[in-house]
C-alpha cells in the first residue's frame, strides 16, 4: 500500500483491513469534490506564493482533466491506494511530475476530507431538494384533481369527519415544505468552508481562507479551526435529522397507502404491475413498494441516533471512527432520493375510489356538520349538540352528505397556490445558482 | 370529573387515571397560551358574526383578567377539572355566565391544543435562544481573554499540534451559531397557525384563519387542515432535534471539561464550591456539574428518537398517545435552559492553567510548525518533513515554542468579531419583536 | 445540608440543585432495600470483628424497626438530608448513638448505591413477572374461550387466510413467554452482589463478600470489584432492553386492538365505560386506553437507547451522571407494570364479533384451503393452484367456510397447555422463593 | 425473472429493483440453512404421505449434494432468480425433475424464510459465543499475568484509589460472562421452530411440526402459528440487543485503551505495526484499531433501535419491510465477530507500563488505604478520616505504596477461577452439541 505518512514498519495487514473497511467504496463517490477542493486550494497557494504560476498552470490543467474523467465515469481508486486523495495526487504526479506533490502544501488530510465531505453533502442535498420538488408537484396535482372526492376522516382510527382526497394529498405536499426548512438549515450549516483548518488546529502558513471560500461557492466559512474539525460528526448528525424529517413524511404517507389499499378501506388502488399478488388470491394487491418505503424511511428515522451514538462523549479533536460516518450517510442519500422518486412514480399511477361515503358506516361523519349549520342559523352550540345527539340515539339522523367548507385550508378552499408559493420561497433560499456558478467557473 | 363531552355512563376511574396520567401537570404550563388563543379566536368569531359585540367585550375583559392572574402565578387546574381548556372555560362561565361557553364555537379541543402547544413551544424556543446568547457571550469573552494561552491540541487523543484556550472556547461559541440555525428552522415550523383546523378536517364555519394568524403573531399558517393536525408529533420531533444539537455541543464541552480537570491533564480548574471532593482525598475536584450536564445533554440527544418511536407508523389523523409527547418535550425545555444557564455560570468561574506547554511531553507539538517554517523559507515540503523527522528520531529536536498563526480562524486570528456577527445574523432572523408586539397588543 | 463528606466550603446552592435534581424522589423508593443492605453488611462486619456483638445487636434491632416503618409508609427523606443512606444513618444515630455511625465502615456510597439498586431492581422485576403472568392467564383464557371464532388473517394488511381469536389471543400469550426469557436474563445479571466493591476498587478490609451474598439472597456475586462498578449503567441498559421486549408485545397488541375496534374492521368491542366517545358522535368508541398503552410502550422501547446514550464512551470508573439513570429506570418499572395491569383489565372486558367472516370481502380467505384439500386428495400442488386461480377469475369460487387445521399450533390445535407449561418453566427458573426466604430471614 | 407466484402481468422493473434491493446478497448467506430446512421438511412430508418414499430419496440425495456444494463455496443465486429458495428449487428440478417441485408442499415462503433465518441466526450466535470465549481467555491470561502491576483507579476521571491491571483486564472478562447471559436468552428465543406456520395462519395439511423440530435440532417450537410469524422482527430485535451488550463491553474497553495510550496517561503501549503514526510526529501512536472498534461497537449499540423503528406499530401479520431487517442483522454479525477477533489480537500484543504509580500525582491514591489500616488497628472511622485529611492538608502525607487487599474480587484475590467457572456454566447452557449432532445427522 502506497501511503504517504508510512513509517519504516508496515502496518499489519489485519489492522489495515479492519480500519479501512469499506472506506474506499465511499471515497470514490467524493472524487469530483476532492478535485474541486484541490483546484481552489492550489489557486490560493499560488496567490500567497506557495506555488509558482507555472506549477499552478500545470496542476490546474491536469486537475481539470481528471475532473472531466471522473464526470465520464473514468475514475477508480486503484487497489493498494489508500484513499481518494492519494489516488488523485498519484495521477497528478504521474502526469506532471513533482508539481503534483505540491497540492498537499498547507493542508492536512483532515481538512481535505472535511472539505470533500462538505462539497459532497452540499451536492447531495441539492438533489434531495430537486426530488422533493417533483414529489411535491405530483401531490399538488393530485390534490387539485381529486379536490371534490370525499373520504372519511379518522381520529383514533374511528370514523370522525368528512375529509377529501384534496386535503389528504395536499397535506403531504405541505408537509414537504416544512421538511425543506430543515434541509435548508442543514444546507446552511454544510455550506461553510472548513478548508485551512489543517488537522483541526490551523497552520503557520498565511493561508487565504476567504479566497477558497469564494472559489468553492461556500456561503461563509467555519471560522474557528477547532470548530471546523468539530463539524465532523455534527454536520452528519444534522443532515441525518433533516433527511429523517422527509423520511417521516414518506413513512406516514406509505402507512396511509398500505392501510387504504386494504380491503377493509379500499380507498385507493394501483395497477397490477405496481403491486404484487398471488394467482391463488387474485384479490390480493400487496403494496410492497409502500411497505418497503415505509421500512426504509423508518430506518432513516433512526439514522440520527446512529450518528449520535458513534460521536457522543468523544472529546474535541479528530478520532478515527469519524470515518465510519460515511457508511451511515452516503447510503442514506441514495435511499431517500430513491424513496422520493418511487413515491412520485407510484402517485403517478394511483387511482382513487370516488364512491366511498355511500357506505352506511360513514353516515355519522356528518353529525358535526349538522350541529354547526344549526349554530350558524342561531341555535346555541350546546343546545344544537344535544339535539343532534338525541336524534342519532333515536335513529332519526339523516344527514345531507354535501360538505361546504370554505375557510382557509378546508375542503372547499385548499390553498394549494399558497402552499406552492411557500415551497418556492423555501427553495429560493438555497440559492443553488451561486454554487453552480462557482463550481462551473472553477472547472472551466 | 367535569367533562364537557361526557356521555351518560361514567368513564371508569382506572381508565381515567391511566389515560390522563401526568397531563394536567403539563397543561398548567400552557395556561397563558390557552388564554391568548381564546383572545384571538373570540375576536375572530365576532368578526364573522358568531359572537355578539357585547359578548366579545365581556369575554375579552375577563380573559385578560385570567391572563393577568396566570402571570401572577394565581392559576391552578382544580382537582376534577379535566384540562386547562376546561379550567379557563369554567372560570369564565363562573364570572360572566353563558357568554363564557361561546368561546368553544368553531374549534375543537384538537386545534385548541395544537395552537396552545405552538404558542408554548414558540415562547420556550425564544428563551432557549436567549440563554444560548448568554453562553455564547461568555465563551467569546473567555476566548478573547485567554487568546494567548497555549494548550496541546489532540488528534486520536494523542498530543498533536499547538492549540490555545482562545481557539477552544471560541470553537464552542461558533458551534452555538450553527445550533441556532436548527433552532431557527424549528422556530419557523412552529410559528405557523394551526387554529381553525378543528379535529383535523376543518369546519363548516366561515372561520377567518388569516385573522387569528395575525392576532397571534404567527408568521404564516398551517394551511391544509389535515396537515395542521399532522404537525402534532412532527413539530415535537423537529424541536427535539434542534434542542439535541445544542445538547450535543454542551455534552462535548462537558466531556472536555471533565477530562481537562483530571490530574492527568490539569488544564482547567474551578473553585472548591463548584466541585465536590472528599476530606480524605483533598486532591479530588469532582466535576459533578459537568458530568450531570453531560448526562442530561446526552439524554436530550436521545429525545428525537423517543418522539419518533411514539409517532412512527401511526396513520394520519389524531391518536390519543400524542398527548404523551408533552411528557417528553416540556421537561426537555427546562433541562436545556438549565444546562445552558449552568454552563454559563461555571465558565464565569473557570481558571485556566497558563503554563501547560513546558511539560516535556508536549515538545513534539511543534514538529509541524518547524516543517512549515522551513517550507516558507523554500525547502520542499517532503524534504523538510524528512529532515525534521530525522532530527526527532536522533533526539536533536529543540523547537522554538512560539506560535505565529495568522490565517482566518487560527490561533493568532480568532475572528471572534465575525463569529459574533454570524450569531447576531441568525438571532435577527427569529424576529422576536413581531411576536412580542402581537402578544402585548392581544392582552393589553 | 448535612453531608458527611462535606469540606469546609459550602457547595454552591445552584450546583447542589443542579446536581441533585430529582434524585431524592427516587432514593426514597430504595429505602427498604438500603436497610436490607445494612442489615447484611453489619452482620458481616461483626463476623470479621469490625463491629462488636453489642453494637450489632443495637444496630440490627433499630434497622428492623426502620424497615417496619418503611413498610408501613412511615419514612421520608427529610429536607436538607442528601440521600436515603444519610437519612437511614441519621435516624439510627438519633436512636442508638455512635453505634449507628459504624454501619458505614468497609463500604463507600458507591457500592451502597449499587447494592440498593440491585435489590430494588430485583424486587421490581419480580413484580413485572407477576403482572405478566396475570396477563398471560387472561390471554390463554380468551384464546380457549374463543377458539372457534374465526377472524380474517392479514398479510401486507391484505385479507389473506382464515385465522381465529383463539390464535390471536394465544399468540400474544406465547409472545410473553419469550419476553420473560429476556427478563430472566436481566434478572440473573441483576441478582449478583456488588457489595464490597467500595468505590469500584475494593477495600483493604478483610470483607466477607460471600457472606453478604448469601444473606441478601443473591445467586452469586459480581466478583471483580472493577466490574461490580462497571455494572452501573450496564444493568440498567439490560433491564431496559428486557422491559422493552414486553413493551413491544403490548404495543403490537394495542395497535391490533385500535385497528380492530375501528368501524372498518369491527372485530372487537368494549363497554362504553372503557372507551371515550362524544355525544355528537355516538358511533365513536375511541380506544384511548390502548392508544395510551401503545404510546407508553413505544416510549419504553426507546428506553435502552436513552440509557446507552448516557453511558456510551464513558471510560471505566464511576461518573456522576450515572445517577440520572434512576430517572430513566424507576418510572419505567411503574409504567410497564401499569400497562400490564391495564391490558389484563381491558381484556377482562373485551367482546368479540362472532360473525365476521360472512362479509363477502372475506370469501377469498379460503382459496388456499381449497387448494390444500385438492392436494390432500391427490392433485399436484401446482395444478390445484392453477385450477382454483382460474375458478376465482371466472367468478366460480364458492368455498366451504369451515376450517379444519389440525397440526401443532394451528386453529384446531392451539397447544395452549404446552404454551402454559413453557411459561411455568421460565417462571420457575427465577427461583423467587430463595430470595423471599433470604429477605424474610434478614428482617425477622 | 423467474418467479413462482408470478401473474400474467410483469411486475414493473423499477418496482422490482426497489423492493428486492440488496436482498439476494443476504439470501445467499442463508443457502445452507435453506437446504437444511428442506431436508427436514421433506422427511416430514413423506412421513405424512405427502411425498412418496421414492421422491424423498431423490430429493434428499440431491439436497445433500447442493449442501455439499454450498459448503465448498460452489453456490450462487443466479441473475434473474428471485431468492435463495427459488435457486435451490430450480437446481433441484433441473437435476431430479418434478420431484423437486414437491418440496414446496405444506409451507409458504413465509415460514421457509422464518426457519432459514432462525437456523442462520442460531449458527451465527454460536460463532459469536466462540469468539467471545477466545477474548475472555485472553483477558483472563492478561489479568493473571499482570495481577501485581498497579494502576490508578479513577472516579469522575479524578485519581481516586489504587487499582491494578489484574483488576482492569479481569473486569472486562467478567463483563463478557454477563453479556453471554443475554446471548443465551437470544439463543433460546431463536432456537424454536417456526416451520409449519405457513403464511402465519397455519395449514390444512396434517403437518408434523414436532418432527421437524427434532430433525432440525430446535429445542422447542414456536407453537402458535400467529406467534411464529410475530417472531419476525422480534427475534431480530432481541438478537440485536444481545449483540449490543457485547458491543458495549468492547466499546468501553476501546475507550479505556485509547485514553490509556494517550501521552497523558501512558499506561499501555502497542507495537508500531498495530498503531498508525506520522514520520513528522514519531511520538504519535494513534490507536486506530481501538477507535474503529469503538465506533463500530457504538453503531451496534444503536442497532436495536434501528430494528424497533422499522417494526414498531405494525399490526400483526407479515409486512414486506421485514425483509429489510436482513440488511441490519446480517452485517452486524460480521461486525461483532470481527471486533471480538481484533480485540483478542490487539490484547495479544499489548504492553503495560509497570512503573506508573511512582509519579507524584498518584500519591493520594493511598489516603483511604491509610485510613482503613488505622481503623483495623482500632481508631474509629471518622477519627481516622479526619486525622489523615489533616495530614494531607498539612503536606505530611507519605503513604506506604503497597496494597494488601484480600477480599473476594479485590487486587489480591481476583477470583479469576470463579469467573472462568461462571463463563463455562453459561456456555454449557447453550448445548451446542445437540444442535451440531442434529445438523450432522440431517446432512450425512
Amino acid at each position: 500500500m502506497s501511503k504517504l505518512w508510512q513509517k519504516t514498519t508496515n502496518v499489519n495487514e489485519l489492522v489495515e483491513s479492519f480500519t479501512v473497511g469499506r472506506d474506499t467504496e465511499f471515497d470514490a463517490q467524493m472524487a469530483a469534490f476532492d478535485v474541486l477542493g484541490s483546484l481552489a486550494h492550489t489557486r490560493m497557494l499560488q496567490s500567497i506564493d506557495l506555488m509558482s504560476t507555472e506549477d499552478l498552470e500545470l496542476v490546474q490543467r491536469e486537475l481539470k482533466n481528471i475532473y472531466a474523467d471522473i464526470q465520464k465515469g473514468n475514475f477508480t481508486i486503484e487497489p493498494g491506494v489508500e484513499d481518494v486523495h492519494s489516488q488523485v495526487e498519484m495521477l497528478l504526479t504521474q502526469r506532471i511530475g513533482d508539481a503534483g506533490k505540491k497540492i498537499h502544501s498547507g493542508r492536512s488530510r483532515n481538512d481535505q476530507v472535511l472539505v470533500d465531505l462538505k462539497l459532497f453533502f452540499r451536492h447531495e442535498l441539492q438533489q434531495v431538494v430537486e426530488e422533493t420538488q417533483l414529489l411535491f408537484n405530483q401531490l399538488i396535482t393530485l390534490s387539485e384533481k381529486y379536490k371534490d372526492v370525499l373520504l372519511p376522516g379518522y381520529t383514533h382510527l374511528q370514523v370522525a369527519m368528512p375529509s377529501s382526497f384534496g386535503l389528504w394529498f395536499g397535506a403531504y405536499a405541505e408537509s414537504l415544505v416544512d421538511d425543506l426548512e430543515l434541509i435548508l438549515a442543514a444546507y446552511k450549516i454544510t455550506n461553510k468552508n472548513p478548508l485551512g483548518s489543517a488537522a483541526g488546529y490551523g497552520s503557520s502558513f498565511p493561508l487565504n481562507r476567504t479566497m477558497t471560500t469564494q472559489l468553492l461557492g461556500f456561503e461563509s466559512l467555519n471560522y474557528n479551526v477547532v470548530y471546523a474539525q468539530m463539524g465532523r460528526g455534527k454536520t452528519e448528525r444534522i443532515i441525518a435529522q433533516a433527511l429523517s424529517s422527509i423520511a417521516a413524511t414518506l413513512s406516514k404517507m406509505a402507512m396511509d397507502q398500505a392501510l387504504y389499499l386494504s380491503q377493509n378501506f379500499a380507498f385507493v388502488s394501483y395497477p397490477d404491475t405496481l403491486t404484487t399478488g398471488s394467482s391463488i388470491m387474485p384479490h390480493k394487491k400487496n403494496p410492497d413498494v409502500w411497505e418497503i418505503m415505509r421500512g426504509k424511511c423508518n430506518r432513516l428515522q433512526a439514522l440520527p441516533t446512529d450518528v449520535a451514538m458513534v460521536t457522543t462523549n468523544l472529546p474535541s479533536g479528530y478520532h478515527r471512527e469519524m470515518q465510519l460516518l460515511k457508511e451511515l450517510l452516503f447510503p442514506a442519500f441514495a435511499e431517500i432520493k430513491n424513496c422520493l422518486h418511487m413515491a412520485t412514480f407510484m402517485l403517478q399511477n394511483v387511482s382513487v375510489n370516488t364512491d366511498i361515503l355511500n357506505d352506511p358506516k360513514y353516515a355519522y361523519l356528518f353529525s358535526v356538520e349538522v350541529v354547526n349549520n344549526m349554530v350558524l342559523e342561531g341555535t346555541p352550540f350546546r343546545d344544537a349538540y344535544k339535539q343532534v345527539g338525541l336524534a342519532i340515539e333515536e335513529g332519526k339522523f339523516n344527514p345531507d352528505k354535501t360538505v361546504s367548507h370554505t375557510h382557509e385550508g378546508s375542503i372547499g378552499n385548499l390553498m394549494n397556490a399558497q402552499i406552492t408559493e411557500a415551497m418556492n420561497k423555501v427553495v429560493g433560499q438555497f440559492n443553488f445558482e451561486a454554487v453552480d456558478k462557482a463550481v462551473s467557473e472553477l472547472v472551466k
